[in-house]
């Protein structure tokens, strides 16, 4: 980490749309001696809408100073306008942990951009189901643990799972083929990102290529988005889709859409770690 | 239309696979003097699985030809397979009836490319149940009538708009906001092209942009389908999608969307006039 | 136009990245009155880099309170800053003058969104070296004239063109066939956009999709850009492609590449009397 | 593999456009036993044009039956047609060298597909002018040697890798930055695939990553093509691009540029071992 990324942070705010918002942030940051190196704003139409803002700004000697801009930025800023806001520092490198059953081609896409400096984090541990992928990620050098999940055992096995997770930020399910306790949801509550196989809202639940091939359509998708209470339906964060044609058997479309999970997963992760996420209900706001 | 094009045709089969079709197909067109200039096939995988066949040659003297060839074809060729088949002559230039309501992109974008050349087909008359495109359309040269149509009168207006569209070969349904009348579906059973606008199956129904604009997704479609008796859920000929985020409204939405709309159909409708959509029960097979 | 709409502007700014501009904007705007619905801004990288920003506000009594806020903008904060900039009122509709030679499909586009309401300027006149598209463009209503070019006439036919485009915002070269005089080309500078049919820098002048031909390539591309004096190679605005292959005859990359060249050409346009394009040397900014 | 793939076969074809070649060829395979699984052909238009055809069928016993195959169809078809041709066994695995240099995301990508069964091949060995990959790519139990290149050894090293690649049917330049000496590339005529970082024809040559961000495109590209003695300008087998923005910095171009690479390369080698490519002078035909 260069000197400029530790002391860079970026300050993410919602709140009710009134005048003055930018004003307000730019000018305390200004104040304090930051420089803003982004901003980005979206406020929904409708009068009295929600305002979001995402500021990334750098200040000298920034780690010594937080606690006292956060305390400012409360009273002097937040206050006034009724904000939900929070400040991540860059150098603060958010911890993950990943979620896998036997289906490798996410979690590998993952590990590897990680390894490669792709993605901005500390990659803490994987948890399966299976034993299958031991060998593939231990030779990332990250722990692997199993945690059998059946019917009977479920609530044990969250508990145990959350157990494990323990001290991450977020945590990701590159193709993890278990419905979550609910409990482990709330706990976790828009901390746990998920790729679906398809374009969501179509195919929802099981076997999305087989629904996909049945309907005959002409592209495939894959979704990633947080994880509610409410299977397949969590706020959407990142969708892509390929073209196919009526030759493509359920397997062809298995492999062309695993190229699209990777992708849209890898994006989906990038995003949340460089703080550019904000949900908005069941919407998010991607800041780009 | 030149020589070439005068003795062109297109043969499109369907039947049991098979071994031996290419052999019997290819060397019945060679015995004939046919040269063929475009060959596609496929079958489904399963053992007994369904063939579909489209052959494109050019013939001479075609035209006095064609009823002999049929017939032999028949006799010969279609016989033994079992085929489903039928033969569509490049000179037999197919007839189209337009339906609409008041919006005009799609309508217009096939208007358009019909005038340019790039829908080769007779563009008959546009029904619409306004009166609000009268001028677009006649600008165009093409006879408009309007069949008001409501809830009381559904029965007669689409006996009505079946007599209008007599001697048509498809139906085009350029956003017209109608659910057609079943006995006026089954009468022109796999000969209606709809544009729905959405990626289907996601947000079958009534005003798709509002419904995806509350999911949140992240790119728009839209889907163009032969009509069924089951709303929205025809076989689907082609679909695309754009890239839309958090800060579209619903009318940025449509109006992205629109532009999605109008290409998709006019797709679809030049797969149709080219003979390059066979129907495989709910699915189709576009041969391109 | 709305209310909202007469009292909406957009400022335009460039000037030498340092800290504060942000603060110093906003702040300005906030002791004003003004209430910013859209902020973006961007930096090149480089220390003492270029930083480039666009605000979009509302602010009651607009247009009586212009002058007043320029001169207040100027003294107080574009000098501080060394700002280049600019503010644009949406109530001044921009005015578009378009030239064209034989081919519609560009023209077409832009008139048609027009019409439909998706171009926010007034079309004053199309003028062409050929008077093939009379017809069609006064359909629109909107004035044709022909000024024939020639080796020989080049500088007064340039000159007659100059005169007859006296008063507009922006020309639109919609496929003009012809390289245009440099003291025309000066005379507008960046205030003229063309429509290149390919993804430039690859296949710069003429006839490229012949080139593209033959070079075999797997996609085919259309550019919108400023000009320059130098052909083709002004600052690019927009580009996009579609997949071809092998098949494709000289003649289909043309129908295709028409469909991408009428689409990014309307997106740039739309752009550019959006206000969301800024030059910079020889490359863009675009806000969007 | 299967009874199915032990008994497939793909016979690619290339003559002057007759009538009669599918139907001598279908013929051919229908007295033979075979069963056509996949037929396609083009043939370029103009008059006396070229033809080819990819036939992929299934044989009983189709190994111990190869040889006599070959002499009758040499015989009593190639010949009357004067076809360039060849005949290619699924069960013949095709041996593939790879070259990297120091960057790994192209190599790492066809490694990784490899073993997941994504590329029907064996790998043999990896050569590179560095040592940097060695333990990433000796993980995946493939050797890797390395071979240095200087202008002083160039003769040697290239003779040198000739050697060892010896018994290949194909090689990848995964991103091996130097240019191959000219010997080397007769003797592997077509039989080397290069990923270059850029949509070719623009931005040949070094650094494209660089001269795309000078030039300000709103797309990145990759091509992936057969190696001739033209740096740069073999024929290229497939292309794809990614959107990009004016605040993209060359790093970040080249980040998103790699995955283009990686899948564009992908593609191609994977097309290449399917016998999907026919080399048609510097452009080629793709069967997909």
């Amino acid at each position: 980490m260069n000197m400029s990324t530790a002391n860079t942070a970026r300050l993410l705010i919602t709140c009710e749309d009134k005048p003055g918002i930018v004003q307000a942030v730019s000018s305390f940051l200004y104040h304090h001696g930051a420089n803003i190196t982004a901003l980005d704003q979206y406020a929904t139409e409708a009068q009295g809408g929600r305002y979001f803002m995402r500021v990334e700004f750098e200040l000298d000697s920034l780690q010594s100073r937080k606690d006292g801009l956060l305390q400012t930025f409360e009273s002097n800023v937040a206050t006034r306008y009724n904000m939900h806001w929070r400040l991540a520092l860059v150098s603060d490198v958010k911890k993950v942990g990943l979620l896998v059953s036997k289906v490798d081609h996410a979690l590998l896409e993952l590990l590897w951009r990680h390894s490669r400096g792709g993605l901005p984090c500390e990659i803490t541990k994987v948890v399966s189901n299976h034993d299958t992928l031991r060998t593939a990620v231990e030779n990332f050098g990250i722990p692997f643990e199993v945690v059998p999940v059946t019917k009977e055992n479920k609530r044990e096995a969250y508990a145990k799972i959350d157990e494990l997770m323990q001290g991450n930020d977020v945590l990701v399910l590159a193709r993890y083929m278990q419905i979550l306790d609910e409990e482990f949801v709330k706990k976790w509550e828009m901390k746990v990102i998920n790729i679906h196989h398809s374009f969501l809202p179509a195919f929802v639940g099981a076997n999305p290529y087989k629904q996909a091939y049945e309907k005959g359509v002409k592209l495939i998708g894959a979704t990633a988005h947080y994880v509610t209470a409410d299977l397949d339906q969590g706020p959407i964060i990142e969708q892509d889709v390929e073209r196919v044609n009526h030759d493509f058997t359920v397997e062809q479309l298995r492999e062309l859409g695993q190229d699209v999970e990777r992708n849209v997963l890898a994006r989906a992760v990038k995003w949340h770690l460089e703080d550019r996420i904000i949900v908005d209900g069941n919407k998010t706001v991607v800041f780009q």
